[in-house]
């Protein structure tokens, strides 16, 4: 019974069959055309039919965004350009799987380089490639398994096509080989409330059928379980379901020190699901959605009126929104500059914000607005503040343009270092782990080669975060958390040892997060955090605060 | 006499008249092509070799590096594929102005969009194309003025281009209204030691022939200065002269505290400049001269060479070797990867090597080699580190290699934070404020947009420097500076303040430095860090420690 360790999300417990998700197929042979161009045309054609057929079919199936995404797919397999291309190779003598690559490839490579939204439909093109081919082979399409019975889905890595077609009715659990804890795969788990373990180096040692067990608050895959350790696995499962199941209490630690949990929403149409999952208000209301796939701002009254969508989900609730986060790899083409080498050290977030002020005025009039109208407590907060100047900067304006609460997020390592200051001049504080790690580290959160470096665990970061939290508590101002870090359970008791004093995150996420933070007095909290600031890596400041927290 | 406020570079003092760069030309019309398409390609002919036959003059008058870019600018002004575009163009009903315009511009775009290296050449395309307009307008192309006589260059910002021609004989002072203090024109200014002020915002306002006043020291521009200004300024000028021409004496402050001044260089053969400049060792010797314009990583013998070359120029002295930085603005091909989205938060320093091993043990072996043959006394540390683990991965690595120092550079903020577990495993450590102060503010230090943010006087960036001064007089080892903050007087006693041990920087200015340390005492450094650790901006902290220090 051998165990294979992992980065756990969650909390939860599975056992049953592995299914492995099948590899790309390799790069097809450079091998001439045997045979007739016109002969191996048509054996493309049909290829294309076949593929472009299966994908608006799954697409009808998915629905929603998916739908639009296979949709697209389903085009891209039938595009005149690149089958024009296709015949060209034929005719000049390559094989049929080779002309396919090598077509594709070509547009993939012109989609890449123009980067940003553009860039990123390059691997959906890859993917329509990969079918193809698998067809013209005659072999199974790479991507995620189909079964009639549930299994425990093992992969190297998910793709966002592959997880948007999970069904999470056949799906006891996910393990992947690479990524992090903030890896398409965590997120999407976490999201969906899957128990999954991500970065298990030997995940290819898992082979079809054999039973497993994970258990993801441990961070381990168990081979060969005994029927001991299977019922055992079952029997926390089922703690778990009753503990998301249970009542929706107020977040609060062991001995009742609250800790208010709130949630992470993208627009207007989330809050429902936040309040039916217990979330005690929005700790962090994303704007983009509104300026997204728009060429220009849309105007106070647009702006307006999904404010009060959202803010009416909330009565006497907090609602912490965040101004206009463009730029990274969020390009507003009337905000941000597309020519950036290093975007995410860009003109981004509320420096692009001062330099189109008018844009930041107009959200700004539209949310005191639409508070105005509504019964929640409305925050609003800066994206990319770097030190005081700054903070007064916004915090002035807001005020000037009837917000009562204003803050900044903490993502730039400078803001934390100078949170003395920040905290004196803002009503409050908010911090992005997901950004504050990236550039704490100095690696591109979304780059894989430097996966590795974001954690939230590195206790470089927490060292910032504690900062921020001792200088919240010297003036008794609010120092909330709204990155992925506060849905990793024990990183969550972790960080409120720290000083924070609010946690947002994704709604499923909330009842794991709940339920943890009850079997912890404040004290064993910091305690916790303390282990957690002397270790010398994420791996082992989470291997501290655990031993702590036993 | 008002003053016009900036940031000067080094302690200079200059007089004389204004003289102004000629500003862009403007984006030529799209007016359509009158009268006959051979006449204006001829026109157009005309103007291309009259400017390549300019650019090769130029060239040859310069001599260097500067010939080389000029030569390859020639060669640009007559590549054929441009000039076919060009006629096409005309062809097309374009007039002349614009045809050159478009066709450099396409060739411009393809350029920038590679990226690297090459998209830095797009920028010399756009010269040349300025060039060829100004020629067929018959006005003077822009760019650095000529005068027979003395003159204060006032520009909007120096292009390398421009600054590789500058008559140093011809040119008191520079004035720029954009940059920073680590922007283009500073560094230069520092390397040549030429004295400027740059950031000057309401440059705009100085006119051709007016005499002014520019005290770097000061950081303004005196215009309409009275005879008594103009006297005393004349003064502080000998003065200045005077102290560059002193005795060479160790770096030291007023109570004798030393401060050993170090150079920074790039290659063996500016060993005797250093030497003659005072420098009491080398504080960065970067090896990327090595390995750049080529294939492959050189051989062991090849590198040893070098390194022998250089070690040989300071017997019994401190040389600090840092091994090879790739990435970010410095790709090579075998080593890093051009696809990266946010290239300098990528893989690269000690990510690169670590993951090419080979390329990282054959560079310790040659230093290790080149050592046992010559007198110096060698140290060797790894860029882009971010905590103890790779510390240890690094340190560990040389010392089996055979490297007797080893340390780290601070580049990473997470290094800074967790600078008491860093200063325990290295022998060493030195900050690259540069890169530190890019990843503390999250602002690239290459874009002209967040320019204002890539300041070392920022106190979130002297409190890193702080926490690792502390940490290596905790545990007696040394904490040096080779970014460029080292080389700003009055900043380099704030940094010595903070609890550097030693200072490196080019060698134009190790004399303004040497005489700035020698005005102070070491509890007056540590009073004027302590006014700038608690300072709310990079202008602030400069003003506060300036205060101190009177």
């Amino acid at each position: 019974m051998p165990e294979l360790p992992g980065v756990g999300v969650g909390r939860g417990t599975a056992s049953g069959p592995v299914l492995r998700m099948a590899a790309p197929l390799g790069e097809p042979d450079a091998t001439p055309l045997e045979g007739d161009a016109a002969a191996a045309k048509a054996q493309v054609g049909e290829a294309l039919a076949v593929v472009a057929a299966d994908l608006g079919k799954r697409g009808a199936a998915a629905g929603g965004d998916a739908q639009a995404v296979l949709e697209a797919q389903a085009l891209m397999a039938q595009d005149p350009s690149i089958l024009d291309d296709v015949h060209a190779q034929i005719d000049s003598g390559t094989n049929p799987e080779r002309a396919v690559f090598n077509a594709f490839k070509s547009f993939q490579d012109i989609l890449a380089g123009m980067g940003g939204y553009m860039g990123e439909r390059a691997a959906d093109l890859g993917d329509v490639a990969q079918r193809i081919i698998a067809q013209l082979r005659g072999v199974h399409a790479p991507g995620v398994p189909e079964s009639d019975t549930p299994f425990i889905l093992v992969a190297r890595d998910l793709a966002p096509a592959d997880t948007a077609l999970l069904d999470l009715d056949k799906v006891l659990a996910l393990v992947t080989r690479d990524g992090g804890p903030t890896s398409h795969t965590a997120i999407l788990a976490r999201a969906k409330g899957i128990t999954a373990i991500v970065g298990v180096t030997d995940a290819d040692d898992l082979v079809d059928g054999a039973v497993v067990i994970v258990d993801a608050g441990a961070g381990v895959v168990i081979t060969d379980p005994t029927d001991a350790q299977i019922d055992e696995a079952d029997r926390k499962r089922a703690e778990r379901l009753a503990a998301v199941n249970a009542p929706l209490t107020p977040g609060a630690l062991k001995d009742g020190t609250l800790v208010p949990l709130l949630a992470n929403v993208g627009s207007p149409n989330d809050g429902p699901a936040a309040v039916a999952a217990g979330a005690e208000g929005v700790g962090l209301f994303r704007t983009e959605f509104l300026f997204l796939d728009s060429p220009y701002a849309p105007d106070v009254a647009t702006q307006k009126a999904s404010y009060v969508a959202l803010l009416k989900e909330f009565p006497g609730k907090k609602v912490v929104v965040r101004a206009l986060d463009a730029g990274a790899d969020k390009p507003l083409p009337f905000l941000t500059d597309k020519d950036e080498e290093n975007p995410a050290l860009g003109r981004r977030g509320l420096r692009a914000l001062r330099h189109h002020e008018e844009i930041l005025r107009d959200q700004l009039t539209a949310l005191a607005q639409a508070d105005a109208e509504t019964e929640a407590d409305l925050w609003v907060m800066a994206p990319m503040v770097a030190d005081l100047e700054e903070t007064e900067y916004f915090v002035g304006l807001a005020r000037e343009l009837g917000i009562r609460t204003a803050g900044v997020m903490a993502e730039v390592p400078s803001v934390a270092l100078m949170a003395d200051q920040v905290l004196a001049a803002a009503d409050f504080v908010s911090i992005g782990t997901n950004d504050l790690t990236q550039y704490t580290m100095a690696a591109d959160r979304m780059l894989g080669t430097v996966a590795s470096y974001q954690d939230p665990w590195h206790p470089a970061v927490l060292r910032l975060v504690a900062q921020l939290g001792d200088a919240g508590r010297a003036v008794g101002k609010g120092v909330g958390i709204c990155g992925e870090a506060a849905s990793d359970p024990l990183l969550a008791v972790v960080l409120v040892g720290l000083g924070a004093t609010t946690l947002s995150m994704t709604p499923a996420a909330l009842a794991d997060v709940r339920a943890e933070l009850k079997n912890h007095t404040l004290d064993e909290a910091r305690a916790m955090a303390q282990a957690a600031l002397a270790a010398t890596s994420a791996a082992a400041a989470r291997a501290a605060s655990s031993s702590v927290s036993l």
